[in-house]
């Protein structure tokens, strides 16, 4: 699956790309593989080659955000038509929530919002005014949810979740984390990549930190299956190769559970 | 120009991609637009299809950043290479920096790092071991720095900021920040889309927020241009336009400076 986050404050260093790593998190804790992030800015030509170039690599899901308001620079609905060769239309769905949101202040700038690609089905935003959208093409559906994160994140759960459940039924993934002393990341890139070769499916990150002026290294290593019994056999080899490995180096290594604020780049 | 950030962690919400915004900010404050952001995560194919892509939108400046290290999931310049048709060599600049850094622990492992595409210039890493590289591909230069902020950062810096200020001489990017209140986005809409068709070379951006329960809007105005003068006179009729409508409209419109932590997507 793929992620397309609109929006020029993305482009410009105002605004961190938090969206994104938002929505790669939650597919990611379904086992789902983000392939990957494009950030375009607010131009309709962007937005639709992007939509154009991604649906070119036929993932099973693209999730989009932003450009879904009513002002002039909201042109995901627009890009998303273009790229697909259909028109715009007013999509009654949408034009009912909107109404249940506005009330007599629907004015025909906010009707805007209601304008869906022919095909799309309308998603109920429940926290702000702009409806979502799904539409399919080509074995790839498309989802379009608003840029303010609050309201992104609510469209998720109520309208993503379930699409996530349904493409990752039985694949789960399987993870550890460890914090390694005495071993420097060049020293076990031999061992590393014999992991690559011989357990491909294992993925294996290391990330060297250092506090205080002292060096450790974080190692992640996870595997994406549908067999409990498959993840603790390979994972579990591949642990005990790093770790004899590490002792025989003269290092440490010992699991941790990484916190929500742990960053490594 | 655009960016490239690579790095399997990006991919699964573990890792915000902080070093995108970063260099988009630093591009950005120097008047050149950053045409989009593309992430992917440590796969050969991935990394060079991405670049190929990119360098088939023929940006004046790339910069790649993450994937420099020693570990086999580094495969950064192995992937520039087979962007650009080339081999790698073993480069003497690089050789020497990493035996500057290592002294006597330079282990054949932490010699990849002096492995770069023919026609590529290491950059000296101030911080750490892995040298960034640059080379120049059909009007591009291609610039690749590590993925550590820190080190990502001061290279940046170093290397960087020069090429930057070469290629924007001239250009300015003006901005102003209003706040809004007593007019929502969509009563706003039509003047904004004839603020669009008038003076298309003024960025317009208004962001909905709310605090207290109480609603307002912020509104971003920026025009790049080699001219003062001309940003002045351009800008100031956009502001004016606006500040008469939402007058009329009953409401409130006021400059504020924006602080570094405020956000808006």
């Amino acid at each position: 699956m793929e992620i397309l986050n609109t929006g020029s404050e993305l482009l410009d260093g105002r605004v961190v790309n938090t969206n994104g790593a938002w929505v790669a998190g939650r597919c990611s804790a379904h086992g789902l593989r983000v392939r990957r992030i494009t950030v375009v800015g607010d131009e309709l030509g962007e937005i639709s080659s992007a939509i154009r170039e991604i649906l070119s690599r036929r993932p099973a899901l693209l999730i989009i955000t932003g450009g879904l308001g009513p002002t002039p620079d909201d042109m995901t609905a627009k890009a998303i038509a273009e790229a697909l060769g259909k028109e715009l239309k007013l999509d009654r769905d949408a034009l009912a929530m909107l109404r249940r949101f506005y009330g007599q202040e629907l004015t025909p700038a906010r009707e805007k919002m209601a304008w869906l690609p022919e095909g799309a089905r309308a998603l109920e935003n429940p926290v702000g005014a702009a409806p979502g959208m799904m539409v399919e093409h080509g074995g790839t559906k498309l989802i379009a949810l608003p840029g303010v994160p609050a309201e992104m994140e609510a469209m998720f759960e109520a309208h993503v979740e379930p699409i996530l459940a349904e493409l990752a039924k039985g694949i789960t993934r399987f993870e550890a984390h460890f914090l390694t002393f005495g071993v420097r990341e060049a020293d076990i890139a031999d061992v590393l990549e014999d992991i690559a070769e011989r357990a491909p499916e294992v993925y294996v990150k290391t990330h060297p930190k250092s506090e205080d002026g002292h060096y450790y290294l974080e190692i992640y290593v996870s595997i994406i299956t549908n067999s409990a019994e498959e993840a603790r056999r390979k994972m579990g080899s591949v642990i005990m190769t790093l770790s004899e490995r590490i002792t025989e180096l003269g290092g440490s290594m010992k699991p941790y559970k990484p916190g929500p604020g742990d960053e490594a780049t």
